[in-house]
């Protein structure tokens, strides 16, 4: 069995290549939910859905976010209502946090619902919050403090960041199918999907103890770069890093991971950079990491977890 | 300035041809909320939305209900995620529910909100909840007390119906629309749109005093008979006056008023009953009372108001 850890479109990319990868049900993606946020009275999970449309394979490949084939009448609507359309909810997409809002409001957590989700989409592999405890992140900017939607979208990622506040992880605890999985017996390695480490990865490893308990799984942690050639393939990681005082290129990502990582798959365009990294204590595998909807994405993946089980299980 | 009493479809079209009859912002349509619950997280108005999208003149004229031109994509996206589709809701529709529940969520009045809704769909008169205190209507039934859209649309309105509560009536308030304008100087009229007496129009006269608050206004209160030729033109009025063991005619919805109005319009298929209607202490116009979209509404809109004027102011 492999544990993936995702946030949106990359992770969700690497997430749908191992699915095709593995016998189904072996994976089980773990998601980020700082992402998560309450909007018209709806809670909304971005990286959730992202995640289970692209396994479900209803995935809007042109928008990198929502339904395919996706209509607009309820924002054109809402727009002329006066209401708040700056975050865009297509037709079909506003039945999944109509639906998750009314169970979660009866006292259903969000691992059941995103559970029971994933199964009426028609998904095998299963998919989990990374906790069902709220964990929000907020941007520390030249702007001031903002909410990571506010940010994100409604300010397009443009404020220069200073910092991340992860408001919740340090009282969150993990949920229970990502308990599971890291108790499971037959689990082979732990992913890191290509996810931008800010974003989508701090606020789940900012949970009490979360990377002693990754390291503790004695599995093989491996990640993949979301950075190419000193750019990030989508999103504004590099941007981020550079707001950071980092160096945007796959060397700074190997960095921010030393220490709690054994491997990581760099792009073939980073291959200079491989001894750098290795120096850092990490295995490093290069590969192609650009991917595709389709064979890419699975060569990936599949290249992914032979160098996992290369590294194999650790003592510690 | 003319006040409106009105339920669903047909209040609407008798609503909106006294729209089109009277000079701008010179009425005021008060609506029924007994049929409001809460749906999907969302707070639903059934006959206040019917009343604005009529107004508007974007309602739907095949299913008499909900927006022209609707689409159904949330509903399908719905019901594969197993999630309750025995209401249906428009994608349009749709923003209006989400825009109103966030609204009251904030603290605003359900008066504030379907003011502000109206407006935003051009409309220039008025249009008010009966009160912004919920009020429910529950139906008893042989097949047990069931809340009003249980038995009207999950049901189809199957149930014998053996009476009726308007829960939270006893402890409601007129909205403050209504309280100003029955206390308006330029008040004319009091209108009883063709809905539903039981399901439409009784939730309102159970709030405390409101028949004597109506009376007290001094001003002829006239009513448009629902019922033509012993049947409900749309919905299950005739039904449930079976089901109560009243006669399905108009000479019944008389009795029902008797006391209450001054004047009664009935369907010229109806004349035979004006003595006996006359006998009851009602003054009866008879005209042709079954609308269109088009002259006939306007032309039952100009009879009903010439009716009033007739009628005119009383000393009680």
């Amino acid at each position: 069995m492999i544990l993936a850890l995702a946030g949106g479109v990359g992770g969700a990319r690497l997430a749908r290549g191992l699915a095709d990868a593995l016998p189904a049900a072996q994976l089980t993606v773990v998601v980020n939910t700082g992402d998560d946020f309450d909007h018209l009275g709806l809670r909304i999970c971005p990286d959730i859905d992202t995640v289970s449309y692209t396994l479900a394979d209803l995935h809007n490949r042109a928008l990198g976010w929502g339904l395919a084939g996706e209509t607009w009448e309820f924002m054109g609507a809402l727009a002329r209502l006066g209401g708040e359309d700056w975050f865009r909810l297509g037709d079909r997409d506003l039945a999944t946090h109509v639906e998750r809002t009314r169970r979660l409001a009866l006292g259903e957590s969000l691992s059941a619902v995103t559970a029971d989700v994933a199964k009426r989409l028609g998904i095998v592999q299963q998919i989990a919050p990374m906790s069902d405890d709220p964990v929000r992140t907020f941007v520390d900017t030249d702007a001031g403090t903002l909410a990571f939607q506010d940010y994100f979208v409604r300010r397009r990622a443009a404020p220069a960041v200073r910092g991340f506040e992860y408001r919740g992880a340090d009282s969150a605890c993990p949920s229970p199918p990502f308990v599971q999985a890291l108790a499971d017996p037959s689990l082979e390695a732990i992913v890191f999907c290509p996810s931008n480490p800010w974003l989508s990865i701090a606020p789940l490893l900012a949970m009490p103890r979360m990377a002693a308990q990754l390291r503790a799984s004695g599995r093989p942690l491996v990640a993949v770069s979301p950075i190419i050639g000193g750019r990030a393939v989508k999103g504004p990681a590099a941007k981020i890093m550079q707001e950071l005082g980092l160096a945007s290129d796959t060397l700074a990502i190997g960095r921010h991971y030393a220490g709690l990582l054994d491997g990581l798959v760099i792009d073939s365009a980073d291959a200079d950079q491989r001894a750098a990294i290795e120096r850092l204590g990490l295995r490093v595998l290069v590969s192609d990491t650009l991917m595709d909807e389709g064979p890419r994405r699975l060569a990936l993946a599949r290249a992914t977890l032979e160098f996992a089980r290369t590294i194999g299980p650790r003592s510690s």
